[in-house]
């Protein structure tokens, strides 16, 4: 059966999104990263009524989805519970988005969210090391010492939260259908042989 | 460039060797497990000459060969120096073997020994925990829970084996230029993808 969702995990700094943007664009499917997920969320009632059910009188919890794949910390041991209701928004955001039609879905741990279906194609998105740090010193004007550090928080951050929520292990190759070298084979490259899998899939 | 060499690392039970050995069919290119690099060794004047010059005198060094890849054990922490030697002795025929033309080898830390040549597509192979017990105890003629046995045996060995010799994490997505999983996509399909990248990275 052709899938119907693509999930994509991605190092920081491999282009990982940029390849699921190209990618959905092409299939015609419909693309969420987290600013889309964000916004998913706030218009669906399932945050807000799940936040008012707390009754934690929250401004602004969605602040906190934010934190999320961007390597900001500033969570305590206080807030883990916060963040375990923050991912059950999300994972029932994601399931309702996966529900509604084709689409490409990026991080969030939108592989474990949704393995109970069978219309799900997981891929992993890695890069070598130059590439990513020329990568985020590029796109987000930054020296290369801000641009590795940056990395590596963000690795540690997505690794302890994908870890958290899954109990498996972030970047092992057996959590995913494919995993692809972005400095490899190219962004557009990559794209191409991900459209290949998801055709001989089909 | 068309990679020359291609290097299969897999898991116990995924049928990567025999995903390597049908690829290699596919393309004309000559084809190395285990036996056949032990006979590589045999052949070769390397072992015997660098077993001589160490006079350590020993019958069968190449049984050694054999306990890597196979969860054999039996390995102390005074075997270690000889292990090492024997590595460096599969290393070398490796070079030789990669330098000969075009191949598909498998396993023995490959993609590892031959990281400084530009022409090598380094693919891991993995399956799904149920796949790997059901060929595990189909080929192997054993019963479920022998089948269990070796496969989490030979999956610390060649983690370990890997690790001490790359510094690599075993089963890490990264370390590959692509990974695939043989229960989603079958091994005839796997080989099919594999051939796909093989003509993209061309």
């Amino acid at each position: 059966m052709k899938p119907h969702i693509i999930t994509i995990n991605r190092q920081y700094g491999s282009g990982g999104r940029e390849v699921g943007e190209k990618l959905a664009a092409e299939l015609g499917y419909a693309y969420y990263d987290k600013e889309l997920i964000r916004r998913a969320v706030e218009e669906s009632n399932i945050g807000a009524e799940f936040f008012e059910k707390e009754g934690e009188g929250l401004r602004d919890p969605l602040s906190y989805l934010l934190s999320f794949g961007l390597g900001a910390t500033g969570r305590d041991e206080d807030s883990l519970p916060l963040t375990d209701r923050v991912f059950l928004v999300q994972a029932r955001v994601i399931k309702q988005i996966a529900s509604e039609g084709n689409c490409v879905i990026i991080g969030h741990c939108a592989d474990y969210i949704l393995n109970d279906r069978d219309d799900v194609l997981n891929i992993y998105i890695h890069s070598d090391w130059d590439s990513r740090v020329a990568r985020v010193m590029r796109r987000n004007d930054l020296t290369e010492a801000e641009a590795i550090s940056r990395i590596k928080k963000t690795d540690r951050s997505r690794a302890l939260f994908y870890q958290q929520y899954t109990e498996n292990r972030w970047g092992d190759a057996a959590n995913y259908d494919i995993s692809l070298s972005s400095s490899r084979f190219g962004i557009e490259g990559t794209m191409k042989l991900i459209e290949n899998v998801v055709e001989y899939a089909g």
